[in-house]
């Protein structure tokens, strides 16, 4: 076990370095930054971001937010203001760090409503014009004294557009992160160039509160509210929605996607004129939503691998997800994969027990094979319900990798298939999550 | 880290002690026995295990069986012989341990039904009298001549009602189980005095396959098949269906109930005459389910702590059993538990994700508690949605404790309850899951 826990040590000092980006490319007409406000106890990580349009017109916005019942206060206050507005003039986002600001009763309503004012105020000369979003210990209220005062502050004195300004935001957002998670690209839609940006934060649970998935991407792209809606539905679908570390999904998590068209060119809406630009636009920020995503799981507590499932031939997108849903989250499967052992069987008995009808799983049908990511030869674990003689010393060679994908061949001929991300279950994990108080 | 894992050993070696009985009082009518036939590599370990019904009737028979898709040989060929005879007849059940016979094709049912063709012609005179059942690692076939030389050996020499040889009986059908899980006592029905007896094996895992649930309680108490398939199925859905150890459905899941009628009495049946006897043995039955369920969490892998989730006042009983279900699988909450945190955030978590109706779960009405086993004052964490002011050391305390209850109470009006048992997730949980290898 100790040769484990350093190796798994020496990959999380690695993650830094190999997983946040020296530079970037970030779209027009956006500035952001983040501060340490008064929230985390060390009196200096940062622990509230801005993000704010600064092109003259309008943005358009979406979110998805928690289907969990106890929806913290800024969810509530953001579903209420994407309701009223129509994602129509939403400029800014202000998020803090520190304190989830959930189950927190009328005065946790209150504070998350008077984040938006300030923000508003400051920035704006309208109401409703910012999505507000809060992460880390549930059940104190926040410290809004701090959070208040600390708003203008970054407002007006620590707002930019430079690569360190996306850091300081991106790392303002993080809780037991153990590295800021940003990600930008160019893209192309005819002659049109655009720029995405997107940053998020994982599932880091210190101190008594959950895992809290945070996310907002925005472009320069310029795109009505309801064509957003729908690409961030489809996108969020493929990628915050298909990943895990360890299934639980919290009170807090929300996903907004800002458009503010300030690179120009005709707007991207539902209608069938502008068919191909949507459909181009949906295929940019899905994959660029994945390479998001899948920043979280790399980042998953105590993770030390990185795992692909890929569904196949399945009768629907739906089945193929639910099937590879439950093989990311089977606590055997994940433990199996810390182990570096070829269990098939803990892969096929999370494939019999998905949520799915009948016919959608067919054993005499099924295949399994590990995909080995250096493009070597894959290795056949099952074929048609038959179980290979599998080579043990391929497998094992195989499983040393940090990146493994997993290929589940449903052989329906439905020829759906979906791809989901998850992370190994280690002793870290436990740690982590049982041991922080001793 | 040192510390909890030497407490987890010291427990574990108490186990046994406090769990397996010094004795028994068992149903008549039936022989019952272990031995070792080959399987298990140690050449010693128990891994046969016969029960046989040596009273004049024919038996009714009533089984439950796992869903996962990828069902085991012994769950396809006790499936058909459950269904061909309709539980009437059933007078035996073999199983070995060591070996899943589970993703083992053809040869897997030709070999499943070899050992209910042998056990049948050395006990009996009849086709399809006999269930079988296996379990151990997945995806090799079954050294099939020593299990079929073993039966005439264990059924003829072996087999008897005393206390050992039902301890016997209960030893050959574990696994990585770390004791025989045994259970047996009397009861009345009206002037009638009745006996049940069963036992089980649980979640244990080493080696690459799976947790497999197999369990079998038999009665002299006269019940109809179809009563018997009644009040097995309401008695498994709260004792057998409502443990979990890490969320994982295995291949080879079996439950078998078994009643011959030799102490005699009127056939309890559905016809409504004998509708009070009916209620009396299902509430026998299901008390005493539960007694042997809670075995199973007891000896959880690397479980430290024993915890019962009693959800109240929920709109319906399938209701209250889904949010105890979420709680009782949230990995964020096992953790926390082995911790010794009074993490109620992740208990509010997993409550609001649950998959039931928007209306089934209020946050203003929740309430959350822990309630000591000592009998000592309870621990409010959550009235009506507010959180509480909580007494950490008091919290630190009860949690120190190897038992604790929590319960949930959602104030919705409706009346319904369910309980629920589940064991933490340690440390030892992700070593002998992950690292049984190295």
């Amino acid at each position: 076990m100790h040769r484990v826990t350093k190796l798994s040590i020496r990959l999380l000092s690695d993650k830094a370095s190999r997983f946040v980006p020296k530079d970037g490319v970030y779209p027009k007409g956006y500035i952001v930054g983040g501060i340490h406000c008064g929230i985390k106890k060390d009196g200096k990580s940062f622990d509230l971001a801005l993000l704010h349009n600064t092109f003259g017109k309008d943005a358009s916005a979406a979110a998805v937010f928690t289907t969990n019942k106890f929806k913290a206060a800024p969810v509530q206050v953001s579903q209420r203001i994407i309701k009223e507005t129509k994602g129509s003039g939403i400029n800014s986002i202000v998020v803090n760090s520190g304190n989830a600001n959930a189950v927190t009763g009328t005065q946790g309503i209150k504070d998350a409503n008077d984040m938006v004012i300030v923000t508003d105020s400051v920035l704006e000369n309208k109401t409703d014009s910012t999505l507000v979003m809060s992460t880390g210990v549930i059940g104190n209220n926040l410290p809004i004294d701090e959070i208040l005062s600390g708003i203008p502050k970054l407002a007006l004195n620590h707002l930019g557009s430079s690569h360190q300004d996306w850091i300081n935001c991106a790392t303002a957002i993080c809780t037991t992160d153990t590295f800021p998670k940003l990600v930008s690209k160019q893209f192309q839609i005819g002659d049109d160039t655009y720029t995405l940006a997107g940053l998020c934060k994982g599932a880091g649970m210190i101190c008594p509160n959950m895992a809290t998935l945070l996310g907002f991407f925005v472009t320069d792209a310029p795109v009505s509210p309801s064509a957003l809606e729908q690409i961030l539905k489809y996108s969020v679908d493929r990628s915050f929605n298909s990943i895990t570390v360890d299934g639980d999904m919290s009170t807090n998590d929300t996903i907004v996607a800002i458009a503010n068209g300030a690179a120009g060119g005709e707007e991207i809406d539902l209608n069938s004129s502008c068919a191909e630009r949507y459909g181009a636009l949906q295929h940019e920020i899905t994959a660029f939503a994945q390479q998001l995503a899948q920043l979280v799981v790399r980042d998953g507590e105590g993770a030390t691998k990185f795992i692909t499932l890929k569904v196949k031939d399945a009768l629907s997108y739906k089945d193929a997800k639910t099937i590879a849903s439950s093989v990311a989250n089977s606590a055997l499967f994940k433990t199996a994969m810390y182990g570096k052992d070829a269990n098939w069987g803990r892969i096929l008995c999370a494939i019999g027990y998905a949520d799915v009808e009948n016919e959608a799983v067919v054993p005499s049908k099924t295949s399994v094979k590990f995909v080995p990511v250096d493009g070597s030869e894959s290795l056949d674990l099952l074929i048609n319900g038959e179980p290979e003689k599998v080579d043990e010393d391929r497998a094992s060679e195989i499983l040393q990798d940090e990146d493994l994908v997993i290929e589940i061949d449903l052989g329906t001929g439905g020829g759906q298939s979906a791809d989901f991300w998850t992370c190994d279950f280690s002793h870290e994990y436990v740690t982590i999550n049982g041991d922080y108080r001793s």
